[in-house]
Formats: structure tokens, sequence, C-alpha cells
């Protein structure tokens, strides 16, 4: 189908689209709450028959938590076949106080729809179906495609690998499309280039069994809260490189092509600290900002804890510090060894007489890096080109999908990750909402792709 | 009077001394506790009324907080003057469950008195009183007498320093003696030789003005928890000297004596593990672990918070971050000297992007040292070895009693510093005690030396 047969389409179809959608966001399927539990299993069979109706063989399949489905369409015999990721979960709505309108009761105003899910990912999700069904209603699917939507996206953890594990055969794609994603701050049309893989750990030092009295023993017991600041200190240098032995080992540096169109438009230093309330300072030196949250792996302390915090003086040596770091990786990075080589780092550095004890850990998944010269980009890239005047923009994220670094090698396919959501969306917070000219957006390049998958 | 006359009295007014003292702990005086401010008062008029009894020309001095005791009884022409200090307020009793009889309801068990405050300190102090009644009593008491009873030694505050200020004339003695202090863990008559001085403030780290996604941001956002981590690990090199300029300028050395009385028993280290938890292996190297806390100054890390402490991880950059440093001095130190240099420290080493604030700071004093060969320590020295068979103990507490740092100046004398509590007298800890025989200890300590300053 053409652009301008789309776009008919849609202005057609758009009060059905936009009470669909609604209907879609109504339900609260918050899936870190055990609460939510049948409204997560409500909005996946919704889900289900949604795209039963549309000519799709659907199952609905169990997890640890919650359900998965699974939809495949067969195309036409020589076309590709392309895997569609997106998450039917979402994030918690409270502080409740601060929403304008209840967040499952979703209200337009000024042509944005708000509601918690409303961009992430219903309504990314929500613009991709409409654009599908527009093709199968015209008999312009020629691909097979296959749509992978999980209700665990937000909880952190990932029951959906078991799926993935068992249901390799069925994933096979030649193409894995996620629409999880948002574009540069001006706007223009924008493929994700790159997501940064994630390690986390907590450690805790241990000294004293009760807090001991400063002045009796300062300068004889070891102190944990100072042992933990040093060790969280030994994970850099004094220029801000990462110390731990190992860590950049096996980092892939980025194409000169790679590396020019990352840094397209220079961040601008002053506009971030209007946004963060800090200068771009942080990291190592000798990148830029770009490069430092591109194509750089970083470690970072989430939180660091010993000892007294209220008003005024408590003069003690505590007898427990604890600290939280996580690591974004790049490719080249193995997160297992990442891991190891920080928890080996702590060990060898722990201060005499103190305890280290690594209490919690994770992997979330080594980093994801999309090809600039796979078909399915290229293709993408002519697709975004025709929707837009602007320049394409190519963003290398510095954070983590984590399931977005198993999907596409399980199905054996190249990523493909073109989002249109924007700052102003307030994603896990309150108030969220999107743009009937965003999932318009995503509705166009949708169809105009997909459409382009033909059999040859 | 002698040791044997001494003892005759204190055996026959033992039960008397009993009541009267079990009457002075009754009254809750926790100083720290507005609620309590009418029982500090109560207690404070019940000692001046003890001491007028006694022939003390007595005042009620009141402070910002609550009442100071200070009495005088004229000597006769020619015998020193003795300023002997102490404190009526108590620190609170909670957890109160803990509790095996209340705490403001004094009980003996065994020979020991059970109460807040039966060894800290009114009970060092009641021992006192009764050496002294008993050498007024029998017209033995050549001195010139001055008793200062403070009621806000628990609470951090110094509303005291006021009154010696306007009271300098008052208060002028050749001798300042004081009763806060407790024994070897031999049980060996103590000498306390000296104390640290203390400085104490709280540093906050703050960055980007929200937290911040530590995917979106890591490496590029310059992180308060990390950089308060660098900060508290930059106070100490590696070896655990203290790394702030100036820091050790000035310290003065201890005596060869000094040192060889402070070392004369050992620290056990497993010992010292089993009471603490820990091996002493804090602090500088090349010192006994009894130098490190006698002799040397040492700054602690009393809290370290920033970021997350829940659960599992949260991927973050905090946007702030604290800490709390005190330093323990000594002589050859000055205080606000030293406080300036560690702030200083602090903020020339504030890594770039972030800022710092000392939100709060604060001086407990100078240390304090005692003179090995005044005649005040002599006469002490012979009347301990008079009342015991063990070889006497000298003590350089690591720990900081702040108006013993300024009273000796302003009062132009000697400090003298015997106490006789033990580590199970579990004072600021429920089910505080202190025995008939330590309390005879110090009744027959006060009295042999009182009696000894005679006129020439």
């Amino acid at each position: 189908m053409t652009k301008i047969e789309l776009d008919k389409t849609f202005e057609a179809n758009r009060d059905r689209y936009l009470r669909e959608w609604s209907e879609f966001l109504a339900f609260p399927s918050v899936s870190t709450d055990p609460d939510h539990a049948a409204d997560c299993n409500q909005c996946a069979q919704w889900l289900a028959d949604h795209l039963a109706a549309l000519g799709f063989a659907v199952r609905l399949i169990p997890t640890a938590s919650h359900p998965v489905v699974l939809a495949e369409r067969p195309g036409k015999p020589g076309a590709p076949t392309v895997l569609f990721y997106g998450h039917y979960d979402v994030q918690p709505a409270d502080p409740l106080n601060l929403w304008l309108t209840p967040p499952f009761n979703p209200t337009l105003r000024q042509d944005r729809l708000y509601a918690r899910g409303a961009q992430d990912n219903k309504g990314q999700v929500f613009a991709a179906l409409k654009a599908i069904e527009t093709l199968v209603r015209a008999n312009q699917l020629d691909a097979t495609l296959k749509i992978l939507i999980e209700g665990d996206e937000e909880t952190g953890q990932m029951p959906i690998l078991k799926v993935l594990d068992r249901e390799k055969a069925a994933l096979k794609a030649d193409i894995v499309m996620a629409a999880d994603t948002g574009t540069v701050s001006s706007g223009a049309p924008t493929l994700t280039m790159g997501l940064r893989g994630i390690i986390h750990l907590t450690a805790v030092l241990t000294g004293p069994d009760h807090d001991l009295h400063s002045g009796v023993h300062g300068g004889r017991a070891p102190n944990p809260a100072l042992g933990i600041a040093r060790l969280a200190a030994s994970l850099h240098d004094a220029s801000g490189r990462v110390a731990v032995p190992g860590f950049y080992d096996g980092v892939q540096e980025p194409s000169q092509a790679e590396r020019a169109l990352a840094n397209a438009e220079p961040l601008d230093a002053n506009r971030y600290a209007s946004l963060t309330g800090v200068q771009p300072l942080g990291g190592e030196q000798g990148y830029s900002p770009i490069d430092r949250t591109a194509f750089r792996p970083a470690i970072d302390l989430n939180g660091i804890h010993s000892g007294y915090g209220g008003t005024g003086s408590k003069t003690i040596i505590p007898s427990r510090a604890e600290i939280k770091i996580s690591a974004r990786l790049v490719p080249g990075q193995q997160p297992a060894r990442i891991l190891e080589a920080i928890i080996s780092h702590l060990q060898r550095n722990v201060p005499a007489g103190l305890k280290l004890e690594i209490t919690e850990q994770g992997i979330g998944g080594p980093a994801v890096r999309v090809d600039l010269e796979s078909p399915a980009v290229l293709l993408a890239r002519q697709v975004l080109s025709e929707l837009s005047d602007q320049p394409l923009a190519f963003l290398w994220e510095g954070a983590s999908v984590p399931i977005l670094s198993y999907l596409p090698a399980i199905a054996g396919g190249q990523a493909l990750l073109v989002g249109f959501g924007s700052e102003e969306d307030n994603i896990h917070a309150p108030n969220e909402s999107y743009s009937l000219d965003q999932f318009k957006k995503g509705y166009l390049y949708t169809g105009l792709l997909l459409g382009r998958f033909e059999s040859r």
C-alpha cells in the first residue's frame, strides 16, 4: 500500500482505532502487582481475541508469571518472516494523586491520549497492530508475520526466556521488529542501532558485630563505611576509566560510520544540564558524551549505605555497609565474565579485617547492536525517509532492553528497532500519554515497511 | 582520715548511702528528652539541698538547657583548692522492655545497684559526695572544695560553656577532679591520662536534580554515590594514614614513659575480636593498637548514604549523597584548624560536575593530656597504690569528654581523672548497674585523696 492509501485508511478509521486502543488501555495490566494478575490475564486474552479476528493463529502461553501471546499468520511462499515483539504489561500508576485523569480511564486532551501504557508499550504496539490489520484486510501482507507480546517486561524478571527456549522453532524469523523505543529530541525519525547490556550486584561489607564507639575504637577497629567507600572508589581510576581488570577486554569499537552517525547532532551540554541538573561530565575522558553512553561500557553505583544518616552527629563505627553496583555493557563484553571480573576485583580489594559478601547478583543480558547495512535496516531507512522531511537520526541507546539481547539470536533474524516515543510522553510517570500524531507515525511506518516485504 | 577509719564509716553508713543514692537515681533526669525537663530541675534541686546540708554554699545556675549546680566550701588558709566535676543527667532508658527492673526504680541484686545512671555518672558522683560528707563531718577537709555538677553531659550540647566563661573566677582551682572514667579490664586502679578531642561534620554531594536512569545516563552524568565514595576514600591513603594535608601538623608524640605505661598490658587481639567482632586492624600502620587510640588522631566515617538501599536492584544515578565524618584529635591539634583542613580537602577533591555542601559541623573540644608527674597525679598514684595490691594502670582513652577539654584550662588547675567504671556496668545500655564494691572504691579513693590536701 502507498503512504497515501495508508493515510486515507487511518483517517477513515481514526475514531475506531482510538476506541479500541482505549479498550486495550483500560486493562490495569500492572505486572509487578499480584493484585492485578487477573487484569493481566484478561488483557492478554483480549489481545489474543483481537489477533484471532485478524486471521492469526493465536496461542496464550502460560509462564511462571503472566501469559505470553504468540500469534502467527503465514505469508506467501518466498516472502520473508517477520517477528514483532511488544509487551502488554504496564508500570504501576502510583502516585495516583498526581494524575489529572484516572490512569486506566483513557482520556483524550488536545490530541494526546492520557493513560498508563498510552505509549509504553500498548500505544506503540497497537499502532503497529492497526497497520497490520489494514494490510491484512487489503490483502497486502505477503510476509509471514509472527507476533510475540509478553506481560513481564516491567517486572525485571524474564519468565519469557523459558518460552523462547521451548518455542525456538516457532519464533524463527528473518527480521525481529520492536516498537519500544523513541525518537531523538528533535522528533526526527529514529533508528535505534544499539542497546547496552546490563548486570548488577549487591555487595555487603561487615566488620564489628555491633556499632562501635568511634572514640574508643577509632583508628583501631576497621570501619566498614570507610571500607565500602574505598571499595566503591576502586572501581574507577582518577580519570573516570573503569579500573576493574579485564573490564574492557574485547570491547568492540564502533565503525567510523557508526561513530559519525551517533555524533551527527552533538549533545548540547546546556540543554542536558537544564534537563538533568548536571553537566555531562561523568565517565571516561577522551570520548564525547554521546560516545560514552553509545559505545562505552560503564559501571555505576546505584546505592551506598552504612551507619548513621539522621540529623547531627552519631559517633559510631558502623558494623555493616552495602553497595549496589550495575554495569552497562557494549558488544564484545560477556555479561557473566564481567560480573565475575567485578566480583573478583571487589574480593581482591577487601580492606583488612572486613568481610565481603555478594548478597545478590543478576544478568540482564548482553548488548544489542543493529547492523547499519542489514537489508531490514536499509529498508527501514528508506521507509522513514519517505515519511519525513527531517534527516534520519541513529541512536545507540545507553539503556538496556534485556529481552532484545536474546530474541534476535533465538529467532536467527536481524533486529530492527524503531519507535516513536518522546520525552514528553512521561512513561513510567504520572500522566503518561501518546499523541495521535505519534500513533499515526507508528502506523504509517509499520504499514509501509511490512507492505514492502514482498515474495520474490 | 586513714583508710581504716574511712572503711569503718562506710560500713556503718552503708544502708543510708544506698538509700540516698537510690533517691538520687529515682529522678528520671534524662537530659535529651524535653518531657523530663522538670525531672532534671528537681534532681538538680535535690543535689543542691544535699550539698547545702553539708555546709556548702550552693547556687543553681540556669543555662539554655538544664541548671548547673555550683557549690563551694572554703577550706583552711594555705590549703589547695579542688574542683570536682560531674553530671546529674542520664542517658534515655529505652529500650525499656530489655530492663529486668524499671530503670528509675533502683534495685539491688547481688550487691549491684541496677538503675539508669547507677554508674554514669550519678553513682560515681555520689560515692565522692559521701566521702566528702565523711571528711566534713569529721572536720578533716582542709582543702577548699568546689563542686560543679551539670545536667547536659549526655546531650552533646555544652550550654555549660557560657557558665564556665561567666564564673571563671569562682571556678579557680589547683586541681580539677572528675570521676567519669573507668578502670582497665583487669579492674586494676586506673588513672586516665588522656582523652582525645573531637570534631564532626556532615558533607552532602549533589548532582542531578532528580535520580537519573543509569542506562540512559551511565558514563555521562556524574554520579554523586561514586563521588562521595571517592571523597570518603580520599581521607586516607592505602596504608590507613590520614591523607588530609596538615592533619598531622603539630601532633605531639607521647614521652617514652607514657608510651611504655600505655602499652604495659598489650592489647589481646583475640579478646578484642571476641568483644567487637573484628581484629584491631584499622588505622595507621607502624603503631600498636593501643598507640593508635591513645596517641594517634583518627578520622572515621560514621555514616554514608546515597541512592537505593532496598531489595534487588534499582538502576539509578542518585541525585544526592551524604557522609558523616568525625575526627579524634590528640594534643597539638587545634580542632578549628583540623575541621578547616578536612573541609578544604573535601572541597579540593569534589569530582567534576558535583556540588559539595557542608551542612553541619561541630567542635567538641581539643584533646586532654594529664601530666604524669604533676603533684596531683603523684598523690593519686600514692593513694591508689594504698588501696589495691594490683599494679596501677594508666589509660590514654580514645574517647572524648568535651567539657574536660575546657575545664582545667578555665580553672587553671591540673586534671585528675580517676573513675571506677567497668565494662559490665552497661552504661548507655539497658540494665545499667554499679556494684557496692566499685562505689566503695570511689568513696575510699576520694576520701583518702581529699584528706591529704592539707594546709601548709
